[in-house]
């Protein structure tokens, strides 16, 4: 195999999800001669330049990263470097305010925020995103493509702005979409998410809920009825708000999230017949592992860039449960960022996350 | 204060409820002279004395402790040390082979373990448990009292078998009692019941589920729509079996339940009439902490023998999540032990349990 | 047993100590009709009342605590309430500065903090303390009691003023007490301290280090050979700073002390002639025990409040490891600061802390 | 990179060292066109064959695992698959017995037990290991490399059996090499070394003491004075028994081992001395990083292939502390084995380990 040509940029590594993206885009097959760049967060513009071994010291001398810093960023750098993609692991509202400029520099960008994911009604609703040139960034929004790959495969090959989606909501989707489609579920009557996230899900920045004690030994809710991935799922599935309650909670481990998802099918149905549903599918979808009635469990699927798919039909054939594991940081944040680039350079999709 | 007269005994006391059985009664004020008589299991009946301390270290010293024996078991023991109330903390099976006879001797019962809570009907069905005088267990059961104080103060204060609820079930029948009461769940639209617990409710023999390799960094779900616990919330909460959906998952900490209850009303509702309903129904439940908006968490309400409920509404006021915690080891199995025997002895009902 | 006239408060209950203080407190038999004052920390003078449920959710509807409030602190309200004795669960620095007021006015103090436990050339070196009146501060300085009961039970029972030890400190002291009186360790081959603590240790303020992320799944090690806790093991034990290597460690557990302490003895000594040591030292100290050769763990000692001490000697009889174990929030704090209490009154040593 | 023609098999592959040595395996770039062989442990000679991803469900679908299987052992497997190098991952009692089997058919061993580590009589005293023919064994352990690759890169390279090391062994050992080389350790003063490790390190069979009740939240000691990996050290080292003191501890998460190493230095030192003599003992050695006076810490070691050394030397530069850390199924077990096989074949010793 033979090194692409392709130049790619990362900013705002330092955080978990940044962290891991350093990591495959390090690792990745298609880039062995093509290490990406690093630029810090755009509001540390002129920082001074750091050692990305100094910020994540996991990743020293690990494939010459070693050597490798994080740079103040300066627009002429694109040309410089002569890169053609832009990874954001910025905040949403720094996604909002530098993707206009950079498409408009011809890059292509894959946004890991929520600033691009929903339509603007929803968007504005939720992120209270304000907007310097509302016609462009309306513009810009039409034509973002939502990242889950397992859905949109074609639109993200050609897209030049992709929303990758939130991890809670890769988790979830996933779990809905062949059903779904194959109309099963009785959406009147409401379908019941229960998600347990790990502690990378709340970010890097120390607070009270983060502190080891009181995360430690600990489970709690947060957000019920009112997450903002929410608008994620009503949307790609085509549901209303009324009939889909989400309700997350904080796991007291590192990585990982667990969604158990309940809903009651139209019509009775066959173990077997929910088992066809999911393998047809996914039956091209390499990052998808399907486990029909053995029940994934979070430590088979963290640190790995699957999502993890299985399900319990009651005995009335009618109530069913869909349990869907992946690792918030890599298929629900950096390897499904690297799945969109493989999808947009026309690469393998699994390429680099095995 | 004077201490009672009253001399209790514990069988099986090696596990992680007797332990805390053991600690309770040890530190309860009305038992100060009259710690309780430690037996082994039934089976070990020949076996060797062993100190209490050598058996859970962290009792060594502890108010006298560390001179306790646990005794093998003869039937003698009963009337030499005055025995009137027994704590049976041993498998199903031997409490149900064990129960019959206690009560021939006159002793009052206090059973942790499953084998008296349901009609007999359903637990042949879930327990598969072998009666040697099918008649004098069916007489015996229909007197059991289920063990829940919040519902059945008043039986438990006369009864002569006391069954100890189950962990999971103490959680979601305190959780749904109130509502069921009003008639305000649509029971047609069915619960859901999403419970997560600590380890120690898989018990102490060492498997692979509880190796520390399997439980940390993880959650898995088990006993999906079949968990044994399910029969005691149907009886006790007067549902069918289509009514209630209930996932108990394994979470990676040492104590604690949480149950994630959801839930549609009949009628559109507001936060003030839920939070009426619970805190009519619990006005005079002592070990019942209700904090209405304000979400329990796990950490609050380990090592404490308080069940914590709260709960959230949607804005349509039609969905309910009721949240309920509690320490598995302590109100659901040990001190709630503790407070039937308040209510059998005449004692207030957190006696020792503050 | 009559409840007692004396009337505590305790300063600064915000924190873990505070909290494990408040719960001690409030279940200590001699004050059941005398529940302790307790204010908000000085420089929260005129802060607002806030109920002690609210800051702890798990001390809620605990023995009355439902209606505690912390209240603002105003200097007549320690003549209103009559309190004798006040705890302060403060930085040192307003321990400082808050002590000579306080004795001033008539009331004995015990102080959680590291501000008067040294003399005061090692305190100035250490804490780098500033004293408005270093006079005043000089004579109060001379009079504190170091206060580790095992040590200095007589002194503490007519102190005015009682400076509780550190964890680390109180951990490594006991362990090493009993050798150094019977000079038995080489002390010019220097005794090495491997401490490792939970996360507790640190305080309640989100750090990265405090941050899940930081410290689950992780071993750190941090101030070694300059950890603020030498100062004390050097004066109690009089000893040379050449003399004690102390590396303290970070744990990811929530509580608890392990500290492995090596040293080599100055004769060919019996595990028998080790044994006796210690038995006789703590012969009259109800809150160390002794275990021998049977190791101790954290497990065992967490949430009581005793020291737990254990040792193996090397074949060579000259190589000898003291093991010991405590619960940095309760012996290595706030049940120390109990039992120094207790002491104070005349009352058992260990009442309250069973 | 072209993919070699070597043919590797693995025996043992259900336990943790062996799941990560086959993630390792099937990974690494040289033998993508050669996956390797896997075997169930010999005394299932005639089991059945099972799926790798139903031993290791986190390896199904990744790199074309889910198609490989584990299976049955036959001799003539070896001709017929060409294989030139056995891995070992089964117990010592069995590497002892099957080695010499092996070695007869030519293949190559790398054995990961203890089995072939030491010389005989530290081997036999310390394994109590029986073999049939004990002149042969003589004449194999003679042979038998000490697959340490910083010390002995040479002898690996033409070796036909190599006995990876132990990973207490491998993390004390790369911790003091450096300095016994120069001379600089104050060796009758002795060396203390305080190691602690994740729980992967007590292996897969479920016991009280890998229990998650009794491993959470916990730190123990054990084997102090008596652990096998010491025969290592002392023979690796070049050191008397007297001289070294080792205590191994058991920290409650799944992987890493932390050894905080405490001695005395012979001469005055400077810091800038300590870190010339670890840079040029290690200046080629890909798989140990030196930190210098920032401490390892486990978080960045654990899920790499690395070997983490930094030191603090006290103000009097004569007490000298190293800390050592790494993940005991990785530079402690698997990817020690893959650096030796590195090292056997010719390649890079770092291929497949980044």
């Amino acid at each position: 195999m033979t090194s692409s040509q392709h130049q790619t940029a990362v900013f705002g590594v330092s955080g978990y999800a940044g962290a891991e993206l350093a990591r495959l885009l390090l690792h990745h097959p298609r880039l062995r001669d093509h290490a990406p760049v690093f630029f810090g967060r755009p509001e540390e513009e002129k920082g001074a330049r750091i050692a990305l071994a100094d910020l994540h010291p996991q990743l020293a001398n690990n494939n010459g990263a070693s050597g490798l810093m994080v740079e103040p960023f300066q627009w002429n750098a694109l040309g410089e470097h002569k890169i053609d993609l832009v990874f954001l692991a910025t905040p949403h509202e720094q996604s909002r305010a530098w993707v206009p400029k950079l498409l408009q520099h011809g890059v292509r960008v894959i946004d890991l925020s929520g600033a691009w994911r929903l339509d603007e009604a929803t968007n504005r609703a939720i992120y209270k995103l304000e907007d310097q040139d509302p016609d462009a960034a309306h513009a810009i929004q039409q034509k973002a493509v939502y990242g889950l790959p397992e859905l949109h495969r074609e639109q993200i090959a050609s897209a030049h702005l992709i929303a990758n989606p939130g991890c809670y909501s890769t988790s979830i989707i996933l779990a809905l979409a062949p059903l779904i489609k194959e109309k099963r579920i009785d959406l009147a009557h409401g379908i019941i998410c229960d998600s347990k996230s790990g502690v990378s899900g709340a970010g890097k920045t120390p607070t009270a809920k983060t502190h080891f004690m009181n995360a430690a030994d600990n489970l709690s809710a947060y957000s019920v009825f009112s997450h903002r991935h929410m608008g994620e799922m009503l949307e790609q599935l085509g549901l209303k708000a009324s009939e889909i309650t989400f309700a997350p909670h904080l796991l007291p481990i590192p990585r990982g999230i667990f969604s158990t998802v309940y809903m009651n099918l139209l019509e009775t149905t066959t173990p077997e017949a929910i088992d066809a549903c999911f393998r047809n599918f996914y039956a091209n979808s390499p990052m998808v592992r399907w486990s029909g009635t053995r029940l994934p469990e979070i430590q088979y699927c963290v640190r790995t860039s699957y999502c993890d798919l299985g399900f319990a039909l009651a005995r009335d054939g009618k109530r069913l449960i869909v349990i869907s594991c992946l690792d918030n940081l890599l298929k629900g944040a950096s390897s499904q960022a690297v799945q969109n680039m493989n999808l947009l350079f026309g690469w393998p999709e699994q390429e680099g996350l095995a």
